[in-house]
């Protein structure tokens, strides 16, 4: 048994050392051959765990009202991982909901593992290293993982992606709140949560969020995601709000969503990994016997132009090989 | 003889419309076969003309520093073509230089020609296509071709970098001006010119420039670059600047470094259109017979794990593969 397949069966175990050192190796990807024979000897174990998304603007409450829901799923002995992503700042490592929450009441409790992912040195960004965690949780029999993010640009949007269903949460007074989400933002919720209910405006923002959700189900065929009302602070709606959520749940996993997303997830994945190996045995091809050195020499010495020349060497490339 | 044939043959016979076809042709990328069959017909035409460029922050008097050498260039009846580049703008084209040419006196003259770019489109950027336009003005038998940038970021030094010389345009008085050059700018000048020589810190600026580049060339081993002093609206130092120009262009002819500037371009120019092919090619791959579709659903139903089906039929690819 190599070291890695002995990291995954420890992984298996619930091994916190074990879950740990195999997220930093996925994390570092100093060794992308021991990082591959690892997510290899996780992928039989993966697809069991739930996994939520929860996004929105800072100031949204999302901490607490996560704490809430972590809260509630382990009075029912769930286990629950927490993956705080934070891409704009890759040197704290996007720790910042991760610190808080790890300063709470389930810093000691075993059932609740809590990690914050850095952007450094993974090939697929920040995006790519939290999908491989998210198989290490899994792998280890988190019921939950649960990846939220601080603030909603481009690469939150990205990693909301890996989720199997993402919450939205949003609150009145943050200024224009609609207004101000980018465009795609929007378009990712699957449920909305409009925390602290109990602030002026609330109301209004609930009938604006259905409004602009309702013009999105006219153009997009999409059902209108439900949304729901919270004060996390006073512990108000969150079992309304996990209803809804189990709900949700069940209905995408027997009208087919959940699998569909699945496998899309599963595609996205597979173009990555394949463009990358590719560029890499590129990068091999111009090497091997310093032929782009002698290519360079025939370009510049007016012998061949550069589209004839790459055409003709890509060609034969190509015809040669036998896709199976 | 085809139609993009026949439009080389025009740009050979300096025909200005179809200097400006190409060039529409190349930035706008809609048909890549057409692109590549142009330049391909193009190739054995170029290397004939010197590529200078010119950058440095805004305010610098570039423009008039500009206007005042393609003066001096044609009264040696000379040939110039402009290529104005801003990539900050690409919905501008970049014209702000251009225009500001295009309403001076080299407006009405056959032997200016000035084109702004933009970089929509084209699959290696401005710089890319800024590549490409150089060869058409070069096959139109232009004596020089210009590039200049407006701003100095990190496009423009790759716009630089297509350069056989360049020109960095400093002025005093716009605050701390060698601080304020972002990394990598200070390496990109082969000449460094001081305009607006006439105002105070003008000599206190030449001197800092050249302790810098005293420092670099302590570091590099390169030879440190000549530092002019000009003033473009008195019309003051141009010829003592053009001399060094021409001094300059003799000296990296004679010891190879032109050749070698000229070379290493190439490679990048290899490289930039080998990856995009094998990529194309990959995407191609990916798709015939759906064989992605069928790889998703075995790795969603744990037939196979992702890195594992990969390294296999990329292995195979690989091994299949004749590189020539």
């Amino acid at each position: 048994m190599t070291i890695v397949q002995k990291l995954a069966q420890q992984v298996l175990q619930q091994n916190t050392r074990a879950i740990a050192r195999s997220i930093s190796l996925i994390e570092n990807e100093t060794d992308s051959a021991q990082k591959e024979s690892l997510l290899d000897a996780l992928h039989s174990y993966c697809g069991r765990a739930v996994v939520w998304g929860i996004t929105g603007p800072p100031g949204a409450g999302k901490s607490s009202l996560l704490d809430r829901f972590i809260g509630r799923l382990r009075r029912l002995n769930k286990t629950v991982a927490v993956i705080a992503v934070d891409p704009s700042s890759p040197f704290s490592g996007g720790a910042i909901l991760g610190d808080r929450l790890r300063m709470q009441k389930h810093a000691t409790d075993d059932g609740v593992f809590i990690r914050s992912m850095a952007s450094r040195g993974h090939l697929g960004g920040v995006a790519g290293a939290t999908a491989d965690a998210i198989k290490v949780f899994d792998t280890a029999g988190f019921d939950f993982v649960i990846i939220e993010t601080i603030g909603v640009g481009q690469t939150e949007i990205e990693v909301m992606e890996l989720a199997d269903l993402v919450l939205l949460v949003l609150v009145p007074g943050l200024g224009d709140e609609i207004q101000a989400l980018k465009a795609g933002v929007m378009e990712i919720g699957d449920i909305f949560i409009i925390n602290k209910k109990d602030l002026d405006g609330a109301n209004r923002l609930k009938r604006e969020v259905e409004y602009v959700l309702g013009l999105q189900e006219n153009c997009t065929a999409k059902s209108t995601p439900p949304v729901c009302m919270t004060s996390a602070t006073r512990d108000e709606g969150i079992d309304d709000t996990l209803s809804v959520i189990t709900d949700y749940l069940e209905k995408i996993r027997g009208n087919g969503q959940l699998a569909a997303r699945r496998k899309d997830r599963i595609e996205k994945e597979l173009r990555h990994i394949a463009s990358a190996k590719i560029m890499a045995s590129a990068e091999h091809f111009l090497n091997i016997d310093s032929r782009l050195d002698s290519w360079v020499e025939d370009v510049f010495h007016k012998k061949v132009s550069p589209y004839k020349l790459l055409n003709r060497k890509i060609g034969e490339f190509l015809k040669e090989l036998h896709w199976q």
